[in-house]
Parts: C-alpha cells; structure tokens; sequence
C-alpha cells in the first residue's frame, strides 16, 4: 500500500540518521515562548518560569496500535500526537512541546516519513506545541513511534485521579464509542478489499466514526472552558482505554465508589446505527471501546448550575461511598458491577 | 538464551498492561525535591522553579542497538538509561527524572521485563534520577526502549553546541573506542558460541572493553568538575556516534575549523592491543566507533591551566576558522579532513 501511493521513493539510508532529522524537522516551527531551544543540540531547553512541567508519554506499535493497511500516514502522525496530548490536558494544563522518536525499517520510502511528519507538523501547528526534539532511527520490521508531550500549569489548577469526593458528580465530554466502532468499519472494509481489491466501498455513513479512529482531535478546549466556567474538577482523566477503566481508575485512586447511568452515556446516532448493524451493544462500546481521547472528570455537586446545559459536557452519575463499589445502573434500573474492561494491549497481542 | 536464563516464566498477558506497569514501577522511589507527582496518572508533574527544564529522547531498537544473545537485560536497562542520561550531562545540566516506555513482544516473559528494570532502577539509584512515567505495551516482535531524560540547569551554566571560538581547545572525557571494540569482540564470541556451544570463551582480557559495550557510565561527575575547577565550556556534546561526527556538530554549528591530534587522542592499553588483534587502526576506532559516552568539549585556552593535568580531561586539538576546515593531524604530522563517519543507525540495518 505505501509503494501504491508513493511511486517516488528515496531510500533512507540514501540520506542517513542525521540528514534524515535536519530534512524532516526543516518545517517545523517554533512558537512557544518556554523554547529556548528546540531540534539541534543534545537536548532541548525550556522554560517554564513559575510554572509547574507535566509530561507524559505513549508508544505506538505498527500491527499493535495501528495497521498501515488503513491508516494514512499523515493521520498516523496526527494521531500520534493527539493521544499525548490528551494526556496533558487530562491534567488541566497546557501542553507546548512534543519530542517524536521514530523507528523504521527500511521498506519505508523518505516519501513515507515525509507523510508522517506533515501530520506531525499540522497536529503541532494547530495545538500549538513546538516539536523540541526526537530520534529517528531503524527497526528490523515496522514502525514505531515514541512521543513524549510537556506541558505547564499553574500548581492550582493541577487535577489529579485521586481527588474525587464521595458525592461528586462524574462528567465526560463529547461523545463515546465512535473510535472503536470506526475501526471496526475499517477492519471489515480490510478483509473485503481482500478478497475483492476493485471493490470500491462506499463508507459515507461511517465519516464520524472512522474520522474519530482515523483522526481523533484531543480536548485542547476543555481546561480553557472550565477556567471560564470557574469549575475545577476533582478529579480528572482522558479516556483512552475505555470509559469503564477509566471510572475505575478514578474510584481506586480516589478511595471513591461510582454509579454510571446507562441512558445518560452519550453516543452519536453513527455510534448506535453501527453498533446495531455489528449487532454489538452500544453501551458495551462506549464502556470499552477506548481511543474517545475525550475527557472524563469530577466536580463537586455545587459546581453543577456552571456546567448545566453545555453542549461539551454530559454528566453520566455521581460518585459514592468506596464500599458502594462501581457500578452501571442500566436502563432497566438494575445495577452491574463495572468491571476493567478496558482495551488491553498486552493481551490484544497479534504473534 | 532468555528461556535459559529464566527457568520461572510469568505470561505478560497474564498481568495485563495496568498490573504490568504498577508491578515493575513498585520499586522505584522518587528522591527528586522537583519531581511533585511521578507514576501513577495521566502525566507527572514536575517542578524546576527558577531553574530552566532540559529534555532529551532516544530510541533503542532490538536487532538495531542491541542483540539480546549477549546483552544481559538488567544491562541493557542500565544503558537505556545511560545514552539519556549523557545528553543531558552533554547541556553541562543535572539530570533529575527519566519516563521509560517499553515494547515487548508475548514471547518475553515477566521475569525478563523485571530484569530489564532492575536496571533501569539501578542507574536511577545511581545517578540520582526519579523514573516518572512511562508505557509498556506489545510489539509484534523484539523489544523497543524509548527514554526521555529530563534535566535542569540554571540558565548561564547550559552549553549548546554552537558556542565555539575559533582558537578554543578540544577537551574530550576518559578514552575512546572501547564500546566498539568490546561489540567486535561478543560479537565473535557469539559467532564461536554459534559452532561450539560448550565453548566457555575466556574473556578476561578484554573486560574494560566489554563492559564498556554493555555497562557505560554517563559523565555526570563532569557538570561537577567543571563547575568546580570554575570552567564553563564554550561548547559541548556526547560521543554517542564516534569522536568525528561529533567534531563535525560543533564545527557545524559553531562555524569554527578544527584541528585534531592522533596523538592526543586517548586510548586505553586494551583498546590498543584488540585493535592490533582485530587488525583496526586504534584512530579509526577511536573516530568512528561511538557509544563510548565521554563528553567532548571546547574550552578558551585562558581556561588551560585550570583543566591542566586532570586525569578526567584530555586537550585533544583546537578550533580554528571555518575556512580552515575540519582535519586529523597524524603522528607523521599530515592532515587529514574528517568527514562524518560516525555510526549511521539508519544504513546498519539488518533486514
């Protein structure tokens, strides 16, 4: 599939590890005023000033994170960096410089980096984090890629996993299921052009849900919108397993219990088609999907009044006594332990 | 020779990835007054105060950096650290946190990956870093390290690469060659083992060398030294690629020449007498070897005789104007211009 869409191919030895680095950072810009230095030296230089930094970092395994059959390259780089991103907003910062180590093999044209790094580039333009620094190396096979995010807050809006008080109230934005559901679609779109390559598919229907696989956006607009409806949540993280992993992280750091209701967990009319065309239970997709990146969070019930009504926001259930332990009350009002059922990369392995 | 050295095996798959990573993490202790959160939520959060933050990454690719038939893990943990650690010495700052991500494939077990951070543990221990974060994941085959090494510096004590003068002496920590050298010599064992594998090889001759390769010791005492002996460079770099190609960054960058002299160059006993073994010029070795991670730098020759005799630090060459370009003058006292022939990770692959 890369030699399909790339017929100029310039071999990466051809230009080697440091012309390589030179070649695909050329684009990149600096914008944020704590870069005192980016791309160059043995490290990058930052400033945060008065600030606190919060860093986080993931990897994205070829075969175990993403299937190059389907993902376009320039999506992939995108990707790569929104599911860091939503880390740091996960902490109620501001997120200003990514660094991005790339390994691969040499199957991989220079054209093929440059499509990755353009999804990179925009993902760090419209964010509006520097790209400070990386490492571009070779794999024996396939791809990796390793993003380490920085961001800055001011130590009083830090929000942690463990600060959710008994009778908070639990808040997500946005929508869930969609990115689960989306590759999915793209699995079975795979397994077709398989046995029929000629077959042109006609995925009109699904636009939400693979766009939410293929290009999620992370929730840059969700500290900003609560500094300016003064709401501090409690507690916070993003919801990149599944939402029920999630609720359980946040009751076990929090010593806290939970009730989710069902009929409050919102999904997008894409969401439910779909999961009653693969014959799958919606709220089962929303509890374990993953990949959302979108943010899930405690606030205090006095808070509720700031938030009511926002369209970013749904509040799914409250918190409880540690002993209540989580539970889903389901539509038909009955109440299901929730368990961590959370997308598992280690036991999802492909051999 | 993993099955070998670890007759109990534990299925990752078994932990699944949350357990994993709270398992390995368990250990290790967080000793930094900046370090204000580390493992355990969506980011860690750190805290440099008035000081500026300094970060750097790499990538360690199985079949690429390292060959585990003779890499021992809790080695190769130590070293991941290591490489991280030297680009942060190389700014002239203190390193005070790393996040450490990992790819394994199922067919390490958890006592593997629990060897592998026993190292990882034992150089934070060490070198007095905090491990904050990381992610451990699957891979459809070999093992990935990635680390990113964050510091701190006061501001006027960082050295970049570009601040060379034109009549600056070149200054280069402990010896070189011997990483090198120490791979060519496992490197055959492992061909030996291959045919004979009741052959117990006596290494004991080239025991610097070796461990060298597989145990290198960032140079955290010289950020000390210099401070100390009241020297700070005008430039600095690691030699993670072999003493030419770093000579070349800081020309580069620097816009300065540079005149290095083979005689100078600092070898030890045993990297003299294998390279006469494996028929190499010990210069060539020294030049183009790499891995060593001394730290090479650049000093104003008013700052001599405060480094003078210092059994840490050899004047290896000065700069000179960009025009005279970049040459290695020989014990026959000819020059010859050094071009980049430093270890390129992108054309070593092996398919």
């Amino acid at each position: 599939m890369i030699e399909d869409k790339n017929p100029q191919r310039t071999s990466l030895s051809e230009l080697g590890e440091f012309g390589l680095i030179e070649h695909l950072s050329k684009n990149l810009k600096i914008t944020q005023e704590s870069t005192l230095k980016g791309i160059g030296d043995d490290a990058a230089v930052l400033d945060f000033k008065d600030k606190k930094t919060v860093v986080s970092t993931d990897l994205l395994v070829e075969g175990v994170h993403f299937d190059l059959a389907y993902v376009p390259l320039k999506h992939l780089g995108y990707k790569a960096v929104m599911v860091n991103l939503s880390d740091i907003y996960a902490m109620n910062a501001k997120a200003t410089q990514v660094t991005v180590s790339i390994a691969v093999s040499n199957r991989f044209p220079l054209e093929a980096l440059e499509e990755l790094y353009e999804g990179i580039a925009l993902a760090a333009k419209i964010y509006n984090v520097d790209v400070v620094g990386g490492d571009t190396t070779s794999s024996t096979r396939g791809m990796i890629i390793s993003v380490t995010a920085i961001g800055e807050a001011v130590e009083e809006d830090i929000v942690y996993r463990n600060g959710a008080g008994t009778n908070d109230l639990l808040v997500v934005t946005g929508d869930l299921g969609g990115a689960y559901l989306g590759l999915q679609v793209l699995e079975r779109e795979k397994e077709v052009f398989k046995v029929n390559p000629n077959n042109q598919p006609d995925i009109s229907m699904y636009t939400y849900i693979i766009e939410r696989q293929l290009k999620p956006e992370a929730r840059k607009d969700i500290p900003a919108l609560l500094k300016e409806l003064e709401v501090k949540p409690t507690a916070m993280i993003d919801v990149s397993d599944g939402l029920s992993s999630e609720i359980i992280h946040i009751c076990k750091q929090s010593k806290v219990g939970c009730n989710l209701y069902e009929d409050k967990i919102p999904l997008d009319p894409q969401v439910i088609s779909t999961s009653e065309e693969f014959e799958l239970n919606s709220t089962t997709v929303a509890l374990s999907g993953g990949e959302d990146y979108e943010l899930l969070f405690t606030i205090k019930q006095e808070d509720y009044p700031k938030i009511k009504a926002n369209p970013h926001l749904t509040v799914i259930g409250h918190m409880a006594q540690e002993s209540e332990g989580v539970h889903l009350v389901t539509r038909a009002n009955t109440k299901i332990p929730i368990t961590a059922r959370g997308w598992n990369a280690l036991s999802e392995e492909k051999e």
